[in-house]
Parts: structure tokens; C-alpha cells; sequence
């Protein structure tokens, strides 16, 4: 359960009593009031409750009570309900086959809808994962009926789309169906290099250190709300496509951790930030 | 306010429930359930409530009940009282410079009670920063006189003393009085080099790796409680020299931590394990 | 190029008037001299030498003359010729799976002679990569016998073997026939936690840091040269599992890293310990 | 000796032959060949000859016959002779304290000619370590004047000058008498915050990774060669006091490791680039 809401005393104990009435045992709580900035409260509590699955519309209903005594937004997901992602590639595999074998071995507790990529590269390794593949080319021209297929593949039933490095612009329209739900691995720290070909500019630039950044997609490129960053050090002798082959491995962990965390419901966004209760 | 107690449910609904009729709001809270263990339940929780302090004895009153209903281990401290530390030092200076730095920019909020020394050698550095020094030499055949000494030099008013490269053994009686009271930085990543000389045997074991751990001292050698590691890649271009200096930069840094975490009341040690809620 | 000998002044004079004489360009060169434990030089010359592949043995023999005035251990090695591994495995495959995709995207430039394993569980991924796999039992009893089947599917032609979470203990005649060519990745920041179980030790000890080391296998358990560790922070709400998932991800890196710098020849094995070009 | 020039056959066997004829004996040497990006060569050669002070001028001249041969852009220093150095600081003493630590343990082997800074706060403390401290005021109107002032404190034996946390930009003029020879320490991680209040910045864009840049001062505002980086991470728990706090931390090793590589001449800058043989 996430909620975040204004902060005033009485919240935990209002949530905690109404938990506990309703025979639930909290495992872990997480808490965090961004006192000075807006006196905003943010708490994500995991608990155990055995019957919760049969009586989850009573439980939401009753809560309402508390929720809108204290004006939350809150959510509320059961963990025995698998999260469904849809993985968005293009000619690159690093990422996308990242996330496959965390998927196999069982790191990773989600369904996997769909791959869909704008070119056929990957189909191979997909079909041997025995996931539907679908291959969906995108052009200047075509850009908005492509977009319309990708959303009739995935239907209503996807719950976040990844970009395993995805080199093409999703447009506003398509973000508005996924607010804080595409998630985009950028090959640079943000907000250092902004745009196309970070590594070749890292390099220009001389810098002693690359990173990754994963983080939600928003209309602005490259701007949205950061979920993790990585770094890795790296020196003179790194050339640009040394640059690329350390970054790859910075992209991989860095990606498969930012899914981790929103399929398991660690994440809260607000502001164009994070809150992340990792 | 500190609690280790037996997990069962109701234990965050009775205590929040309690603080918010006592009128406090709860700033910070974080908890650990160490299930599959024991079935322990640890919680920290930082709140606001103006008139404690005059009221400090009720309030204790008050919550003994709550706190015998769960079988509760608990403390609670208030901030406005700054923690009471001493320093035992040898010859080596950079741990305790750091924290003098620490503390005199007020990165480290409390009060130095003393700095004690078996050598001279840093009373200068300690006068200059208006602390009290004590020189109490250590040999083999006064080791007890020496202790009983540094008690009473001590008193019965510091919080906690920490071992800021200070090349004694303490005896077991002496840890006795501060049980859980006494930090040492260790120059090593324990439990890989126990005892005397880590930095030249890391170097003849040839590791990539070097690194500092501080502790809790218990009557097992280098065998309390861990607070905190760090580490730091060496090669093999770094002779034993060159560890010992790298390693001066990790054992400031992670002493300066696990002091600051121990004074902002983050650690809950269970079984010669800490809990940290940094 | 590899090159150790005792130090003295001339050698990098006389190998690269050599070098320059035979018409050669140096690429990249490292020195490292062990002065005060040994007066050891070592160096590594990488060069360009276009017609080196049909000269080979007059380039050899010529060089002999340098090597033998200045009492050098040398080898000579054509980047032109792939080094053939041959990988050793248990169950656990995310070792050999990193290695194979590494090997797969060019990242790992080698041939991959055969993988071998005491078990069939890793069969249908090896031969989705169209390598050979050879499943070779290995009990108390027949060890001797598996031993002597692996060596013959080795042959004659394999230059190192890689154990990827292989979890048996390689017998000393064994050893012998592979000496500083047997990488293994322990699953613990040695010599931290020898032996087995080191994640259910790291965490009985508390230890806020856990790590992977890449070493050869000499004939003393885990006691061979250390080629490469890595590290990454861990809490006290990380369980046993969760340190066998995130210490995963170190082995992965740590050994990837091992068998590459291993087959561009970047190390030197020296008294137990290793000289990295890196 | 650091040496650049176009890459050809035959450097280094000129180079150490030479150095061989005249007796000495090479320490350490690093070389780096930056092949498709201009063909350039760097070297760095650390070698022993016991009477070099007395016989410098001959050695410099017989060297040029090489030099010339190769286009050679070389320097030769002793490192008998301790570089001078002048610190630079505005109210923050943090980076001023942490060069005084290591110049008063040995670490930073340099003589501090003189420490400059526009405001009188950190007097007192550059007083206890016995050097020469200059109040030089600055303002909108007397910025010409006071960099004149500068330059008359420096004279003409100051070898680098460090901006330690010095909160005033250097003219053009002031940086071109200091070319490469000024290291400034940019709270952040360059380039991505520029110019001022970078971890205001870096707290609004939410990054979870913090860092800091030492760089060399160029005319262009936080421009110039980076020579060293570092990070940590942090999280939506830290405000920006917390970041401030944390970044204090990495500035002071970052700057540290920068002016230590400068003052063992490790560093050759080219292309607004360092190649840094660490």
C-alpha cells in the first residue's frame, strides 16, 4: 500500500489501528515527510493479510474512510497479483536480455506481455524465451500509426512498458496512456548529457566517469522523474567504444533495478522526483 | 525512541496510537522485521513534541505500558541533549582529527568530554581545540591501574567512547562498563585480516581491495558487532605504504559514520548484529 | 608480450631497440618494478608487427639472445589467435551465462572449446549456443575417473579452463596440468569467508559489504592468486537470499572481467600473487 | 620526463636507449598512444640517476637531439625539488583544511608558499600551521586590482595554484600567466551542474548520485580538463543541506588525488583533455 498525502500527526496511527482492526500484520513500513518543500508525507506499508483477495473491495471501501479524512492518494496492490510489462527494443539486446534472464530466474516476479521492436533482430532471442514478439517498424510518416498498433498489442492489460534501449521518441499522446508507468534506461548520468550519442560527448568531454539513468518518461526528453543512476570509473585509455561496452554493463543493472522496484510498488512519484523505498 | 520487541500485529498501531495522543507527530520512522530469525520486530521513530522535556517522566511512565503489553526492550532520548563522547587515541591522528573537524564544523553534534592518550604525541592537536587531554601511559604490568584511571577520568556522564586508532586492547571488565559504548575503527575489512597488521597482510594476500570497518568492542578480538565498512580498489602498483595511506582516508570516513550514526541513536544491536537506520 | 626478470638498468632500452629493429610499432606498454621485495621488473608490451605470423620462430629465436642476457621469464602471444576456454559448471548458471553472451556480442573474444558439468541441468541453454556440452558425474568415488574424462575432452588445445560456480574441488594432478590457467570465481570478498556457505557466514557475521573474488586455483583452497574482486553494499534487511542475489550479480562482473584480462594476456602470476595490466 | 609527440617507431627504444647511455635507471614509465583520434604518443618515465642535479644542463641538452628527432613537447623535473604551491579560499575551509592535513602528515609532499583568500575567516587556522596567510578582498570594482595584488603575493617561483572552494571567477589574463597550472574543485559532477548552487540543482532534479570535478581553469566557466571525479550516492532522504554536507566530503578526496597527480607531474593535458598516469 502507497500513500502519500499532507502531513499532520495521526496518520501512521489512523493507518496502523485501521491494519490492525482489519487483522492485517504490517512486514515493513516506509515513511518519509518532505518536511520543508510542502510539508508532504509519503508511506509504503507491505503486510500480510490471509483473506485479503476475497474481501479486497470491502477492505478498499472501509479504508476510503480514513483516506479521505486525511486527503491521501493512495494505492493499493496485492502482491500475489503478478505486475504484466511490455519490453520495448530496437536493434540492442543488452538490456532487453538483461531483464529476460532476471525473468527466468525468477529475480524478476512478472508476466512479460509482450517485446515489441521496430526492428526484427531480437525476434530470435525472444521466441526462444517463448514471449510474443512483434515487430512494428516506425518512420517519420508512420510514427502515429505505429503508435496505435503498439497500444492495440498492448491492450489494457500492461502495467508498465520498459525501454531496453528504445531509440525512438515516444510522442505525448502515447505517454498520457502511461503517466509514471514508461520507464526509459538513458545511457548517460542525467543530467549530464542530454540527448543522442552521451558517449561520444562523455568522451569530447573527458570525463573520469559514465553512468546510466533510469528513470520515468515524460514529455520533456530526457527530464522525467529519475529512478536509479549508476557509475562506473573510466580513464584516458577508454575510447569511445570502450565507453559503450562499460556503459552496457551500467545499463543492464541499472535498468533491471529501477524495474524491480516499481513492479514490487517502491516507488512514488511526485514533482518530477522520486521517492523510492528501496 | 528505540524498540526491539517479539513481532506480532498491533505493535505499530499501539505506539503511534500512543504518540498521537500524547500529541507528538512523527517526523522519521523506520522498522525491520527479522522474520525467518527470531521473529523480532525493531522500530525507530524520531517525533516532535514540544513540552517533553518537562514532562519526560510521564511520558516514560505512561508508555510502560504499552511497552510491557508487547514485551518491549526500549529507549528513548531527546535531541535537544546532546550525546557526551570520549576519544582514545595513540599516536596515529587521523581518525581523531576527523572528528574533531567533524565536530568543530558541526557536522557531528556533541560534546568531546575528553581525548585520552597513551602517548603525548597529539596533545598539542588536542589543546588547540580547547578539549581536555589526558595522558595515561600503558605497559603490560600497569594495564588494570591504567583502566582504572581512565574510568575514573571518564566519570559516569559519557555516552560513549570511541577507539579512534587506539592500539590497547581493552579488558573485558572495562568493556563491561560500556557495553555496546564502545566504537573502534578497525584497519581492515573484517572479518578478512583479525588482529594486528592487516595492511601488510592484505598486501602479501594480494587483494584488489582494501577497506576499514567500525565496530562495537566485545571481548572477542575484532569480533563485535559491525557498524559500518568501506573499501577501496588497490593494485598491485600499491605497496604496503600505500595501503596504510589509502586506508587513513577509509578509516576516517567510516569511523565519522558509525560515530554519527551511533549519536543520532540509528543502531539497535541483536545478536552481535547491528540493525542501522541510517 | 609478457616479460619478468630481475631489474637492472637496459632492459626496456635493449627490448624496445629490439622491437624497433625488427620493425615494430609498441601499441601500449606497461612496467611495474617490485624493488624493495624483490627487485623484480615485469612489463607488457603490446605491438604491431604486420608480417609477425610468418616470422614467428626467427622472431623467437632472435629475441632469445635479449632474454637470456637479462634472465627474462617472456612469452609471446598473436592477438590473432583466439585463446580456446573451456567453462566448468555446476547448476547455477548465471556465471556461464554472462560468459556466453559476453562471447556472443564479441565482448569475450575467444573460442569456447566445450563446457563441462557434473550436472545435465545447464545442457539445453549450452546447446542453444551450439557449443559442446559434455555432462561428466562427478562422486566421491569416481573422482579420480571424472577427472581423467574431463582432461581428455580438454585434449591438448584448451589454454584456460574457467570454473563458473563449479562446486567441486579440483585434485592437485589435475591442478598441475593447468598451473595459473584454472580461473575460479569464489562467491566471497576473499580471504574473508574461505571455503563453503560464504553468504549464510557473511551474514551471521553482519557484514555491511559483500563481495566476489576471481583467482586461480592453486593446490591451498581459495588460496590462489587473486586476479580481480568487486563488492557492493548490503543491510541488515538483506536475508541470506538476497545476498546470494546480489552477490549474483558481483560474480557475473568479476569473473567476466578475470577471463578477459586473462586471455589479452594482461597478467602475471608472481609469489601467489598477480600483476594486472589493466 | 613527460613527453608528447606524434606517434612513430622508434620512441621509446630512443628514449630508454638514451637513458640507459647516461646511467639511469628506469623507475616507473606509462605510455599511451591515442591512435585514431591524431596519432599522439605519451609517456611518462620515472627514472633514477643519482647525479642528475649536478649534471642537469648537459642532460637537457644531449636530450634535445632526441627531442628534435621526434617533435618531442617534453618536460623534465627532479623530484628533489618540492613543487610550490599556493591555496586559494573563500569562507568554506573544508578543501583548505584537507591539503593542510595531508601537506602536515607528508602525504602531499609540496611547500604551501602562501594561502590567498578575499575573505578573513580561515586566518586563524592558516596561522596554527605556520604559513603565510593574505587577506585580498574582492569586489565588482576591484577585481583588476585585487588579481594584481594576487599575482604580486605569488611572484614568480609559484608552481600551481589551488582553488580550494574560492568563490570568485579568475579573469583571462590572471588564468593566462597560470595556463594548466590552476586546479579548481566544481561541486558537482561536471557538466552536469554548471555554474552556481549545484546541489540546489541537483536536489530539485532529484539525481540519487552526487559528485565532484577537479579541473584545471580555462576561460571557459567549469570547462576545463577534468583531472579527477568522484560520487556517492544519495537519496530522496537527503535535503540539500545533506547533499552539501556528503558533496564536502567527496571534494576534499577529489581535490586531495587532483593536486597530488599535479605535483608528481602524473598529468599531461591536451585537447582540453588530462591523460592522468595514476
Amino acid at each position: 500500500m502507497l500513500i502519500s498525502c499532507p502531513d499532520q500527526p495521526g496518520i501512521v496511527a489512523a493507518v496502523s489501528q485501521f491494519l490492525f482492526e482489519h487483522g492485517a500484520n504490517i512486514v515493513q513500513s516506509d515513511q518519509y515527510t518532505m518536511d520543508p518543500e510542502g510539508g508532504l508525507f509519503f508511506i509504503r506499508i507491505e503486510f500480510d493479510l490471509p483473506d485479503i483477495e476475497e474481501n479486497i473491495e470491502r477492505f478498499q471501501r472501509d479504508f476510503t474512510h480514513v483516506a479521505n479524512k486525511f486527503q491521501m492518494d493512495w494505492k493499493l496492490n496485492l502482491t500475489s497479483r503478478k505486475k504484466r510489462i511490455s519490453i520495448f527494443v530496437s536493434k540492442e539486446d543488452h538490456c532487453l536480455l538483461e531483464l529476460l534472464w532476471h525473468w527466468r530466474s525468477g529475480d524478476l516476479d512478472v508476466e512479460i506481455a509482450s517485446v515489441i521492436s521496430n526492428h526484427p533482430d531480437t525476434q530470435p532471442l525472444v521466441d526462444s524465451f517463448g514471449i510474443p514478439f512483434y515487430h512494428v517498424p516506425v518512420t517519420a510518416d508512420t510514427k502515429q500509426e505505429a503508435e496505435e498498433k503498439q497500444l492495440s498489442i498492448l491492450g489494457d492489460n500492461v502495467d508498465v512498458i520498459i525501454l531496453a534501449r528504445y531509440m525512438q521518441i515516444i510522442s505525448p499522446s502515447f505517454i498520457q496512456h502511461y503517466a509514471d508507468r514508461i520507464i526509459n534506461i538513458h545511457h548517460s548520468f542525467l543530467p549530464a548529457f542530454i540527448g543522442g550519442k552521451p558517449y561520444d560527448r562523455a568522451h569530447n568531454r573527458g570525463v573520469k566517469i559514465i553512468g546510466a539513468t533510469a528513470h520515468y518518461v515524460t514529455e520533456e526528453l530526457d527530464g522525467g522523474p529519475i529512478i536509479e543512476q549508476d557509475v562506473q570509473r573510466v580513464s584516458h585509455r577508454d575510447n569511445v567504444e570502450d565507453l559503450k561496452r562499460i556503459g552496457r554493463q551500467i545499463e543492464r543493472s541499472v535498468l533491471a533495478k529501477a524495474v524491480a522496484w516499481h513492479v514490487e510498488d517502491r516507488i512514488i512519484v511526485h514533482n518530477n522526483k522520486t521517492v523510492v523505498f528501496s
